[in-house]
């Protein structure tokens, strides 16, 4: 007894680790749930926003009415695809740790598995915000050397959406970068001293 | 004695868990050593066959000589400056994963830092990555609904060097994916059943 109430006793290491404290995993899960919860927010208002951008215009220079639209641009159908398949599995996941708060004994193959895949995620919507931003920057500024011509002067509504958009998946991103994150140094701090 | 000599002794679990055996930390610096060799390697190649990408060629339509260079396009400057962070990041922390071959006692406080490192990188290529992607595939494809036309029917080395470059970095971030698994697998690992 005296080796686990005295944590400097030199003893102390050679004994078995003391599991996490159970309120320590909650405290873990609850900001887990908490971060993709957010992830799940941000993935459907970056998809809604592209979604809804569709802008029909009279082009003065063309002379005749035309609509710019997300299917457009495979960059942007690769994009909502992509936050698409971020907000699934931000649904699955957060459901599986909330089952980890109510079941803190597996938390430890949880976390694992959570870090595991939210790497792969991570790495699909910062390609995705990659892509529609690459985009939507010739969108904005044109580029004069190979002749693309800048459409944002024309479709405002359509450029303003996507730049929302891409502002609420950039933080996805720093949302992915957090999970991961949480999963690593959760896991470590389970590691005996 | 004899807890550590017999694993399957039952009172083995009740005891300090041992550490890694050296020759498994050794191991997992070896695999990661190899791969970030692989992401410096992948990381050069693809800076350098976007470098050299330029050319200068006689277009019919137009009846003079233009060039394509890479820093024509915002998007492949932010691709070469993203690739050659992710090189000079896989110099240093090549290094760091060797002197931990060498003195395997600090390895769980490198394998923290490794995954927290690796994920902002990954993110970094894997964004690099569909930024110039998606500005290629518009070279390839054009985009008639905005009146962007192809240029890689005129282009054919300057577009043959950004497809080869854009394979090393996807490559460089299934490096980076991998990095981050081996880190997290081997902080698992390191965790008392």
């Amino acid at each position: 007894m005296a080796s686990t109430d005295k944590p400097t006793d030199p003893e102390y290491n050679k004994g078995a680790p003391p599991p996490p404290p159970p309120s320590a995993t909650v405290n873990c899960f609850v900001l887990d749930v908490t971060l993709r919860v957010l992830l799940f927010a941000a993935a459907l208002t970056a998809v809604v926003v592209v979604v809804t951008s569709n802008q029909t215009k009279f082009i003065p220079q063309l002379g005749f009415i035309r609509e710019a639209k997300f299917k457009h641009s495979p960059a942007l159908v690769y994009f909502v695809v992509a936050l698409s398949v971020a907000g699934l599995y931000s649904i699955i996941t957060t459901l599986a740790s909330l089952s980890i708060i109510w079941k803190p004994n597996l938390s430890t193959k949880f976390l694992l598995h959570f870090a595991f895949w939210d790497v792969l995620i991570l790495g699909l919507v910062a390609s995705a915000t990659g892509t529609a931003g690459g985009v939507a920057y010739l969108g904005l500024k044109g580029n004069s050397h190979v002749g693309w011509v800048k459409i944002c002067n024309n479709y405002d509504k359509f450029c303003q959406h996507l730049a929302g958009s891409l502002a609420v998946s950039l933080f996805a991103s720093v949302v992915l970068v957090l999970l991961v994150w949480l999963s690593v140094y959760s896991l470590h701090g389970r590691i005996p001293k």
